[in-house]
C-alpha cells in the first residue's frame, strides 16, 4: 500500500485529541515516538476523519448510550440491536461515491461500528452486503428487489448451512423442485436435519432469504446446489409465510444481539425467476442446461465471494485483538503489584512475564492490521475485475491466490484474537474477569470467527492444497509466479532448502529479516515433507480422501499456518523497512516487525531443529533472548502503541481500559451505577426466616 | 493410591445402567474394554454409590430442574443459587463419620455438585469450609460461632483481596486498630482502593466475614496481616451493619449465580476476642507479642491452608475438562461430515485432525484425574498432621512439598481445562457455540480457576523457587529426599543431564517410559539453566527481586511447568503400569499414559533439541508419529472412555452431549421448548411500521 504522508503536528492535533493526565502519563512521556504521527502514518487523515465522524455520532446518540450495571435479557438485547441497526442505516455513514473513492472506508466503517458492538454491525452487514451481494451480482432483473433492500422494505438473510451440514456445503439437502405446470420452484425441507440453521437475521427479523437448495428437475434428477430468493415472513406483519416454520435458535456464546434462526419449508412455492442462476438455466419445460464456461466463471466468482467474508473476518478478528490489547496494556501500565521493596510497588507491565504475555500480541496486532488492509485492497482489485467481467488468466489466478490467502488469514487472525483475548483477560487478573471490563465479551464475540465462513481447520486445507498444487512446477523447475507474488519465493525452493540459521548474536536476530529467512526455509521444508508424506500414503494404496486426511497434522496444517505467517511477516517487513517511513517511527515499527516474526517463528522452533535449519544451543537461545529484549525495548512504547488504535473511551466501554488509566475510580463509578448494587436481595427472607435444617432431606437419598 | 478391586459383572450392572441405543452404539461396541469395569476400577463401588446418590437426588428435586430456553437474569440466578445452596445444605450428603472413613468422598461431593453447577457448590463451600476452616482451626473459643455456621444462622465469606491488591496479599491495607479503652479492634478502610473486593458470598448474602487486615497497636505500629471475625450484615434483616458499606461487584464472565461483593469499613468495632490470632497476641494494654516458634508453625499451617484451595481447584478444573470432553467426543462420534464418496459421510471423529485435537485432552483428563485425587490424599495426610499438632521435620517438609505441587498443578489443570474447553467448543463447530450445549458455560465457569487462589503465572514461581532451593544440595552432592518423593530423582541430576533420546522406532516410543525419561532430563536441564541465569543476573549486580523477574520466561516458568507435568506423568505411569491393573484395562490405560506423556512433551520439543537431548530428524518424527498412532488406536475407545466419567444426561445438560448421541433430535427438543422460539418479536412494528429513512441522519455527522 502507498505510504501516506504524515503531514505536520498541527494537523495531528486537529485530528486527534490529547489524552487526559493520570497514571498513564509516565509511560506516554517515555514513548520513543509521537502516537499522533503514527496514527496519521498508518491510517491517513481521511480515514481518521471518518473514524471520528462515526465514533462521535454513536457517542452523541442516546440509542447507543451505555447503561452501567444493566443486565439486559436476550430479548431486549435483540430489540435494541435491531433499533441500532436501523439507526446505522439512517446514518448511512458512507455514500457510494465515498466508498468508490477509497474502498478502505467501507472496512473502516465495519470496524468502527463493530468496535462499539458487533451485533448491530453484523445485522446490517448481513442485510446490506451478504444478502444483497449475490442478488446484485446475479442479474439486473432483481433491480426492484435491490431497491427494496436499499430502503429496508424487506430484510434479508443468507441461508446456506443446515442443522446437519455446515462446512460441507455439498451435503445441503433442502430441495427446490421445478414444477413446469406453474413455472414455479417448490421448496421443501426433507427432514429436521435439513432445516436451515444458524442463519443470521433469520431468528426474528428477516423477511427474505437467499436460500441454497438442491435443484431437482421434474424427471427427479438433481442438478446440484443453487440459490433462490425465498420470502419467509410477511413484510407487513413479520408473521411467517404459509408453509414456512421459522424461529430463533436460542442463546449463543456471544453476539447475542444478533438473531440467528432456523427454517423449515413445506411446499413453499416461488416463481421461476427467483433462481439466482449463474451456472445453469432451466427451460419452461424443466430441462436443465449449463455450459462448462459458465461453470468455470462461476467457480472463479464463487471463490471470490467466499474470500470477501474471510477477508472481512480477518479484519474483524484483528479489531478484537486490538480492543483486548488496549484494555490489558493500559491496565498493566496502571496496575501496581509487588516491587523491589515492601513500600514500592511497580506497574505489572515492568515484569518480564507480563511483557512476554502481551507485547508479542501487540506486535501481531500491528502486523495483522497491515495485512488485513492490504488483503482487502487485493480483494477490491479482484472484485473490480469480477464486476467488469474480466476473463483473463490473471483474474482467475488472482481469485485463487486471494482464496488461498484469506482461507489461512481468517484462521490465523481469529485464533490470534481468541488466544489474545484469553491472555489479556488473565493478564488483568480478577478485574479482567469482571464482565464490565469487556474482555469476556470480546472473547465471546470473537469466538464464532473461528467457525463461520468455514471452520478454521478445514479452511487451512484450502491453502495447503493451493501450495501443494505448485509442486509439479517446482519439481520440473518450470518458472511460475502468482499475481500478488505470495508464492514466488517457491521458485527458489531447492536453493532455500539448503539454507541454515546463520545469525551469530542476539543483536543480529533483532530484525525481521532473520525470522523471515527462517520462514521461507520452513515453508519449503513443510511443503517437501507434506508432499513426501502424501505420495507415501498414496503409494500405500490409500485413496486421495484418506491420504489427504492423514497428511494434515504436523504436515499440511502446519504448512498452511507457516505460509500465512510468512506472508503476513513479509508484507509487514516490507512496509516497516520502506525508506519512506518517517524517521521517528522507524525504530519502533522495526521492533514490532522483528518481535512478530520471532515470536511467531518460536512456535515452530522444534521443526527448525528437526529439519536441520538450526542446530546446537545458540539458535533457540538467540531467538528467545531477542524476543525478551524486544519486549523490554517495546514496553515503554506499549501505551503509546495502543493509544494509536484505541477507540474513544465511550466506544471501548471498559473501566480498566479507559485512557485516563484511573482503574479504581473508573471501576467504582461503574459499580455504583449498577442496578441494586447496594440493595438487600428481594429474597432476604430465604435467609432470615426460612432457615434450612441440615440433613432434613437425607432420608430422601 | 491402592488399586481397587473391580468385582464382577453383576456388581457393575447394579451400579451403572446401560446406555440407550443410537448413533453411538457402533463406537461403544468397538471399544477394547468394558467401561463399567473401568469405572469401578477407577472409583470403586463406594464412590460410585455416592455419585449415584447425589446425582439422583438432584435430578428428583424440582428446585434443580432445568428450564430449557430460559434466559435467567443475574438477580434471579443469584436467588436460585442461594435456594439451591440451602437445599444442598439440607441434603447434607455426607456425615462427618462418612467423610472421615474415606476423605475422597468430600472431593467427590464437591465435584458431583459442581458438575451440575459450580455456583451453589462454591457458595456452600465458601461458607462451610473456606469461611469456617480458619475459625475452627483458630481456637475452641469459637465453638458457639461454629454452631451458628453449622446451622446457617450466620452465613460466611472469606475477605482477603482488595480492589488494588490480589495476588500480593502483603499489600492489603484494611486496618484493625486496637483500642484499649474498650478492648476492641476498630476496622477501617483507608480509601476506596483498599475496599475488600471479589469476596464470594459477600455481594448479597454473607452476614459475617473472616477479614484480613493490618493490625495496629495504639502506638501506631503495624504488626502485619491478621484475620478477624467481623459481622457485616444483620442476621435478622440482611441489612448492612452500621459503618459497613457492602454490595455486589456486578456481572462476571462466569459463575454468575455466586454473589461476589465488596465492603468498606468506617470505624466498625469488634470485640478483642474476634481476632483469629495464630502468630501473635495482644495484651489488654495493647502490647503485641509473638514467638518465633508460633510464626514457624503458623507458616507451615498457612502453606497447608493455601494448598487446600489449590488442590481442590486442581480437581475442579479436571472436572471441567471432563465435562467438555464428554460433549465434544460424543458429538464427534455422532456428527458426520464429508466422506470418501459423495453419498457416504463419516463421523468427524474418524478424521486425524479431530482425533489430534481432542484425544490428547482425553488422556490428560485421565492423568489429571488420577493426580488430583492422589494429591488430595497427600493433602489429607498433611492436614491430619496439622490437626494432631505434628511438629516434626517430615510434617514441615510435607507442607512445603504439597505447596510446591499444588502451586503448579492448579495452573496446569486450570489451563488445560481452559484450552480444552475452547478446543472442544471449536471442534463442535457452530453447535459448540450454541449456549444450550454448555461448552461456553464450562469455559466461562472454569476461567476464574486461572486466577483465584493465586494467579497461575505467579504461583508457578512458588514451585520453581522450591526446585531451585535444592540446588545447593545438588551442587554439594549431599543426599536429599522429600516426603512424597517428587524431587528424589534430582539426586541423579548430574547423571541425568548426560541422558540422550535413544528410541529407535515409533513403536518403542509408545510407552510413557520414553516421555518420562525425557521429562527427567528436561527438568534437570531447565533447573541448571535457570540456576545459571539467576547467578549471572546476580553477578551482574541485579537485586534478588530483579534477578528473579528476569529469569521467569523460558527458564523458571518452564521449569515449574515441566516439573509438574513430569510429576503427573510419573504418577500416572506408575498407576497404569501396576501389575494389579485388570488385564483387560491395561492396554487402553497404557495408551492413555503414553499419549499424555508424548503430547505434553511435544510442547517442549524445541528445548530437547536445544539442550542436546535430541538431535536429527528422528526424535521429533518418532514422537509426532507416536502421538498420531496413539490417537488412532484410542479413537474407537474414546466414547467408552468418556462414558466412564460422564455424569447422567440431566447433570451434563447438553443436547449434543447426551448419552443417546441423537444430536439433532436432542437439539430440536430443547429449541422448541424455548421461550418465544417461534413467536413474532414484540417490537415487530419497528420493522413493519417505523421504517428507517436511509441517510436521514447524515446531516448530524
Amino acid at each position: 500500500r502507498a505510504v501516506k504522508m504524515t503531514g505536520n503536528q498541527n494537523t495531528w492535533n486537529d485530528l486527534l485529541p490529547n489524552f487526559p493526565k493520570g497514571p498513564l502519563a509516565g509511560y506516554r512521556k517515555k514513548a520513543s515516538f509521537n502516537w499522533k504521527e503514527m496514527a496519521v502514518f498508518i491510517d491517513g487523515e481521511d480515514i481518521i476523519q471518518l473514524k471520528n465522524r462515526i465514533f462521535s455520532a454513536l457517542e452523541s446518540d442516546p440509542l447507543f448510550a451505555h447503561h452501567p450495571g444493566e443486565d439486559l435479557c436476550r430479548e431486549k438485547y435483540q430489540e435494541l440491536t435491531f433499533l441500532r441497526c436501523k439507526r446505522l442505516f439512517e446514518y448511512d455513514f458512507l455514500t457510494q461515491q465515498e466508498f468508490i473513492e477509497n474502498p478502505l472506508r467501507i472496512l473502516t466503517l465495519v470496524i468502527c461500528m463493530g468496535m462499539y458492538d458487533w451485533s448491530p454491525t453484523l445485522q446490517l452487514f448481513l442485510h446490506g452486503l451478504v444478502f444483497s451481494g449475490p442478488i446484485m451480482s446475479a442479474s439486473t432483473r432483481f433491480a426492484h428487489i435491490m431497491k427494496q433492500i436499499y430502503k429496508m422494505e424487506i430484510f434479508g438473510c443468507f441461508a446456506l448451512t443446515e442443522l446437519s451440514h455446515g462446512t460441507n456445503t455439498k451435503g445441503i439437502r433442502t430441495m427446490a423442485t421445478f414444477d413446469p405446470s406453474t413455472q414455479e420452484f417448490v421448496i421443501n425441507t426433507p427432514d429436521i436435519e435439513a432445516a436451515k440453521f444458524w442463519v443470521g437475521n433469520m431468528g426474528k427479523h428477516a423477511t427474505h432469504a437467499v436460500l441454497y437448495a438442491q435443484l431437482y428437475t421434474p424427471d427427479g434428477q438433481c442438478h446440484g446446489l443453487h440459490s433462490f430468493i425465498v420470502q419467509i415472513r410477511d413484510t407487513k406483519t413479520l408473521l411467517p409465510m404459509p408453509g414456512v416454520m421459522v424461529g430463533d435458535i436460542g442463546k449463543k456464546i456471544g453476539q447475542n444481539g444478533l438473531d440467528n434462526g432456523f427454517a423449515m419449508f413445506h411446499n413453499v412455492r416461488i416463481p421461476k425467476e427467483n433462481i439466482l442462476n449463474l451456472t445453469g438455466n432451466i427451460t419452461a419445460e424443466g430441462k436443465y442446461s449449463s455450459s462448462v464456461k459458465d461453470v468455470k466463471e462461476h467457480f472463479s466468482a464463487a471463490l471470490g465471494a467466499l474470500s470477501s467474508g474471510r477477508t472481512v473476518i480477518t479484519a474483524i478478528s484483528t479489531t478484537n485483538l486490538k480492543l483486548a490489547l488496549v484494555i490489558a496494556i493500559r491496565f498493566s501500565a496502571a496496575r501496581r503489584q509487588f516491587g523491589p521493596t515492601e513500600d514500592e510497588e511497580i506497574p505489572v507491565l515492568e515484569y518480564q512475564t507480563q511483557q512476554w504475555r502481551l507485547l508479542p500480541y501487540l506486535a501481531a496486532a500491528y502486523a495483522l492490521d497491515h495485512f488485513s488492509k492490504s488483503l482487502f485492497e487485493n480483494f477490491v482489485e479482484f472484485f473490480a475485475g469480477v464486476l467488469t467481467k474480466q476473463r483473463n488468466q490473471r483474474q482467475t489466478d488472482l481469485g485463487r491466490e486471494i482464496h488461498a490467502l484469506s482461507a489461512a488469514s481468517k484462521p490465523l487472525a481469529s485464533w490470534t484474537a481468541q488466544q489474545a483475548a484469553q491472555e489479556c483477560r488473565e493478564a488483568c487478573g480478577g478485574h479482567g474477569y469482571l464482565a464490565m471490563n469487556r474482555l469476556g465479551d470480546i472473547r465471546n464475540d470473537n469466538d464464532p470467527n473461528c467457525t463461520y465462513e468455514g471452520d478454521n481447520n478445514v479452511l487451512l486445507q484450502q491453502t495447503s492444497n493451493y501450495l501443494m498444487s505448485w509442486m509439479s512446477c517446482i519439481r520440473d523447475k518450470a518458472p511460475f509466479e502468482s499475481p500478488l507474488g505470495a508464492i514466488n519465493f517457491l521458485q527458489d525452493y531447492h536453493h532455500i532448502l539448503g539454507w541454515k540459521f546463520t545469525a551469530i548474536s542476539v543483536e543480529e536476530c533483532m530484525d525481521s529479516s532473520v525470522p523471515l529467512a527462517a520462514y521461507k526455509w520452513l515453508v519449503c521444508y513443510l511443503l517437501r515433507e507434506s508432499d513426501l508424506k502424501m505420495n507415501k500414503q498414496k503409494q500405500a494404496g490409500l485413496s486421495d480422501f484418506e491420504a489427504r486426511n492423514n497428511c494434515q497434522v504436523y504436515y499440511c496444517r502446519s504448512l498452511a499456518i507457516a505460509f500465512i505467517e510468512q506472508t503476513v511477516l513479509q508484507r509487514y517487513h516490507d512496509y516497516t523497512h520502506d525508506p519512506s517511513v518517517p524517521t521517528a517511527l522507524q525504530p519502533v515499527l522495526k521492533n514490532l516487525s522483528a518481535l512478530y516474526g520471532l515470536w511467531s517463528l518460536s512456535k515452530h522452533l522444534a521443526v527448525l531443529y528437526q529439519g536441520g535449519y538450526a542446530s546446537g544451543e545458540q539458535p533457540g537461545r538467540f531467538i528467545q533472548n531477542a524476543i525478551l529484549e524486544l519486549c523490554c525495548r517495546l514496553k515503554d512504547d506499549a501505551v503509546a502503541l495502543v493509544d494509536v488504535f484505541a477507540p474513544p473511551d465511550f466506544i471501548l466501554n471498559s473501566p480498566i481500559g479507559k485512557a485516563n488509566g484511573e482503574l479504581y475510580k473508573n471501576m467504582w463509578g461503574e459499580i455504583l451505577q449498577g442496578n441494586k448494587t447496594l440493595t438487600r436481595p428481594s429474597w432476604w427472607e430465604e435467609f432470615c426466616i426460612n432457615k434450612p435444617v441440615r440433613g432434613r432431606l437425607r432420608s430422601r437419598l
